[in-house]
């Protein structure tokens, strides 16, 4: 990134740095569409009541109201952006259950807000892209599997290299620590979760002190978080360590299941990994995170997870499987560590120069003829010198300049300049098309 | 529209209305870019200073605060939610001027957010989609032209029906008050403005009353802004009112000139129309309003206009000229009267069926095989009966369903399904299509 955001964690992109932004999004959705899933929004906001039901960031919360309003700071009606796409979703769900077919695929590219210190400079706004399937009462294991997969499809069309969705799934670990003899199932995972952070002897030391276990239990619990394999061989390893349970039985089924077919399906995209905990979040069954090779300090760009209630109404209960992408985190890191760049930073193909000043309404009606066949066309407004004009391409990246003269027996001659190679040609604005590689900016790796 | 909003204000579109609204997005996004315009996004947020410049509609904003933050009400670096484009992008200008080449072509399609009283019922959230072109120091006056020449062809091509654009010119009007004797132009205008709501008679009270008019004075302003044409025939007509001034005779020229390559081009999109004030807005050259025919009271769904400074830096001025236009009014008013719907409410077009529980895997590669090819594809994740998964697809409106057998000497037959005829007939994954029209789901007009 070339510029610092004006505004602390607020980040603005260039035209050309749009485009790379551009092709990201149209490729999720690409992906997300070819795999039945639908486009929603939700408003900006929410209620104060609703974003807090988890009640874990309300420091993180930007409060929204009027300039002239008086508001009451702890009436639960109270406005604030959205922090996440889940939350508004849920809400979304129940609202409109009664127009919606279950099992109900969405996507929703959106962006959210952060209300984050300005002095830790994170990101305050960005955009995120979920896809979830939500059910009612219910809503089978193998969409599990099915988002995983549309996942790594999405991200493996993206510019950014290799990737590992690394999974795990609650109910291993917690049938795990029962069949230990851990009840405080939701205090192993928490300490877990700080495995990569503070290591394992210091997690061992938690799991003592805090929660009571035994030399012994903590070793077990971390020797099960020691396991990571792209197949479905953890099965065997986790059974070598010789604990058992009901719990640990369906968390390993359903583990298999995801790791199985994506190893079959996406090789090299996923592993089973059994440190993984998703702390703070309400999932009950399969848990994803993704990491980028090379990048992981970055932390995660695509997590997500199960809920056997993404949303109730009444006591109806709708269960939901679901991942979403950090999408300007991976921009940022995109741009930072130019992983990717537009090949122009103007959609246009061709500009078309004028010979004289009167010849604008002629070639507006080139450039609309090049128009008519996808071709973006910009129309110089004043007849400069052609250096000049050719410089007016040069500086946006545009390939093709247009020529229109009049020859002695005062027939029209177009000619067409490719201005990287400096070749020119003779062209008719009725079917002359440039190389499909230059009608549109394109995104260079690397 | 089928639903009222939950909160009172912010429209949230069904996924079938969803698909409506993509679709007139992709439109102007498309046409935009065909004529070389960059795709930029400003953040949500501005500082109350750069929002309150034009000291108007303080009222109407929305402040944005950390929750837990101690927000001074009167700090001019207090953040607030944008209430529309314009001002953003002339700080996106400023702060990005050397990074960016001008004349510099550029649209944004965003949400914007005004904290109108709920009591009101107007949109408080709502998309906007502007194009404009801005210059560094001057802009050439063609830009005029070619700004409205793009949004006829954009508003063209999306199924709203017919249109006008009507445009008039702050010199002409200007410059035929002067030249009558009022100097205080903003006050002719600002009365003017009201012609619609409270008539001639009223307007030519007031202008004498307020502005010390003559009664001849006031019929004079009133007989010019009565005059409208299809074509350039307003010029005689103005002439005709024997008024004279340097300034009437640019503006004359300028109107003259959008009219007549608008009329050329686009014959029926167009009209001087000199009653057009945008009262409140700071244009100084041509100005934009556009109705839809048949629902000329939701008012003007695409406006904008020129500014000789749209941004300044220093003494360092951007002239600019655009359009805006209210996507989501259109959108209300495109749902209510039933002017649009998607054929179905989901991207998909294949659903495959499954005829054993064990066939998943299978039909996952069924899946794969259709979607490489560009076509959108759900799988079923169990054997239920035939009749249901048929009613999985009917329901969302998917068109096609695919059946796997295995036939008695073993060999798979696959079959599709066109459910809305009956026709069943076997299909090759590898190479079978869907008609061209059932591929996506399409926008059906009326």
């Amino acid at each position: 990134m070339s510029r610092k955001a004006s505004l602390s964690g607020f980040h603005e992109w260039l035209p050309g740095e749009r485009i790379v932004e551009h092709h990201v999004l149209d490729t999720l959705r690409r992906t997300f569409e070819l795999h039945g899933f639908s486009s929603i929004e939700t408003r900006a906001v929410e209620t104060l009541g609703q974003l807090l039901r988890k009640g874990e960031i309300d420091k993180e919360v930007y409060a929204v109201s009027r300039l002239q309003g008086e508001a009451d700071p702890n009436d639960p009606n109270r406005l604030a952006l959205h922090f996440d796409l889940t939350v508004p979703f849920a809400r979304y769900v129940v609202e409109n259950a009664g127009h919606l077919s279950f099992p109900f695929r969405r996507y929703q590219i959106q962006k959210v807000w952060r209300g984050e210190r300005p002095q830790e400079g994170r990101a305050r706004e960005f955009t995120q892209a979920d896809i979830d399937v939500v059910g009612d009462g219910n809503l089978p294991f193998r969409y599990d599997v099915d988002v995983a997969l549309v996942m790594a499809e999405a991200l493996g069309a993206l510019p950014i290299g290799d990737f590992t969705i690394r999974i795990n799934n609650r109910k291993l670990a917690e049938g795990f620590y029962r069949g230990l003899g851990l009840e405080d199932t939701a205090g192993v995972l928490r300490n877990i979760d700080k495995l990569e952070k503070i290591g394992a002897a210091e997690v061992s030391r938690l799991l003592q002190s805090e929660l009571g276990a035994t030399e012994e239990q903590a070793a077990q619990a971390l020797a099960l978080a020691s396991i990571r394999t792209e197949d479905t061989s953890f099965v065997e390893q986790v059974r070598a360590l010789g604990v058992t349970h009901e719990l640990l039985d369906e968390g390993l089924e359903e583990l298999a299941a995801v790791v199985g077919e994506l190893h079959r399906r996406a090789p090299g995209r996923a592993v089973a990994d059994l440190s993984i905990a998703r702390g703070l979040d309400y999932y009950t069954g399969t848990v994803y995170e993704t990491v980028l090779t090379g990048h992981e300090q970055l932390g995660s760009i695509c997590s997500g997870g199960r809920y056997d209630a993404l949303a109730a109404k009444g006591n109806r209960t709708f269960p939901g499987v679901g991942l979403s992408i950090g999408v300007t985190r991976l921009m940022m890191r995109m741009f930072s560590q130019e992983m990717a760049r537009a090949s122009r930073s103007v959609p246009t193909a061709v500009y078309v120069a004028l010979t004289h000043d009167d010849d604008w309404s002629a070639a507006l009606d080139t450039a609309g003829a090049l128009r008519s066949r996808g071709i973006p066309t910009e129309v110089a407004v004043s007849a400069e010198k052609f250096g000049k004009q050719i410089k007016y391409a040069d500086k946006r990246g545009i390939p093709f300049v247009w020529f229109t003269r009049t020859d002695e027996d005062g027939t029209t001659v177009h000619e067409v300049k490719d201005i990287r190679s400096g070749e020119q040609s003779e062209a008719d604005p009725q079917s002359w098309m440039p190389p499909e590689a230059d009608l549109r900016p394109r995104v260079l790796e690397g």
